[in-house]
């Protein structure tokens, strides 16, 4: 088994889709939280691309987050079996990765905060819940098995949960598997356990 | 050799990185461009995220751009030969596609587009293409080989040359690697026989 260090900040933010990828793999890594003067100084002139979240496997980096899960996803059988497959949760991954980016997770205008949200609500939103609930129509998975589309979808939705609590209330099928998801042993045990950030 | 068909619109867009790797590899595909009432009624109920590019191998769908492109660059042998090398394409890939989000490609208001572009120059487009001149130190292509990672490179590097004509001015590995993969015969051939649209 390599040695596995995952380099971020004290925060859930972008890294802890790749915490949780760890989490439900049940892969031990140590969970490296930079910060202040030593991130700056320190550890960001080492980094590929001066940013983080940053994996190291061995003493190689790689940065760029989602290109750090599909990796760890492709090593930790999450990926599926044949490059057809992967694809398919490639594909998936991304769709979840699209609603992120619809949320105005940092607008600090409360006007235009509500205004964007009802916007991704009523558009990417919906687009891709309506999308899911058909996709795990017979699957426990959205994908069959448990794969990285999963995973994003997990740390995805706490984050429309948190701006919109009822986004899911139609969605019966999608609310079942994030159940299903955070009441994994490995995973609910992350959870529970895990440094308590503000974001 | 699988049959390949690419759904899109008849534009460049997120479809022209696919027909550039495509063109690179040298591989056959039907161009399928999509439009108007038949694209409505006919095309998008069949797509998977109602959404395109999508492409079809032997009646397979796949959506989303990038995961389509990781999909064909590993038939096409342009993701690395191992699981890490497939990694540090990946980052490198979404490192170029960063650059685009940041591009005001899409404003109208010509103040806003002009501010945001300023902005963009000095901020991701600066980090990216100053990590770039480091990385080809050496090198022929972006990792080594040539890979997605120099087709992203081809797909974005445009789009950023059409709002400032002069933004790789000042770095020559960068526009040594334009020109090298635009002079490529395959690519060549292709820039000068695709489709002359708009965007």
């Amino acid at each position: 088994m390599p040695s596995y260090k995952f380099h971020y900040f004290n925060v859930k933010g972008r890294g802890e889709s790749t915490r949780l990828l760890f989490a439900a793999a049940g892969v031990a890594y140590e969970d490296l939280r930079h910060g202040g003067e030593k991130w700056k100084e320190e550890i960001k002139p080492k980094m590929p691309f001066g940013q983080m979240p940053v994996l190291e496997v061995d003493n190689q980096l790689f940065a760029e987050s989602a290109a750090i899960n599909r990796y760890l996803a492709r090593k930790f059988n999450m990926m599926g079996k044949t490059d057809e497959e992967a694809a398919v949760v490639d594909m998936f991954s991304d769709l979840m990765y699209d609603v992120l980016t619809k949320l105005p997770l940092f607008v600090k205008d409360e006007k235009q905060k509500a205004e964007e949200l009802q916007k991704a609500l009523g558009g990417k939103v919906k687009m891709v819940y309506d999308i899911l609930e058909k996709q795990l129509d017979g699957k426990d998975y959205i994908t069959g098995e448990m794969s990285l589309a999963d995973i994003v979808f997990l740390y995805v939705t706490p984050n429309l949960l948190a701006m919109a609590p009822n986004a899911l209330a139609s969605y019966p099928k999608s609310t079942a598997l994030y159940k299903r998801l955070t009441e994994l042993p490995n995973i609910s045990k992350w959870l529970a356990q895990r440094p308590q950030t503000a974001m």
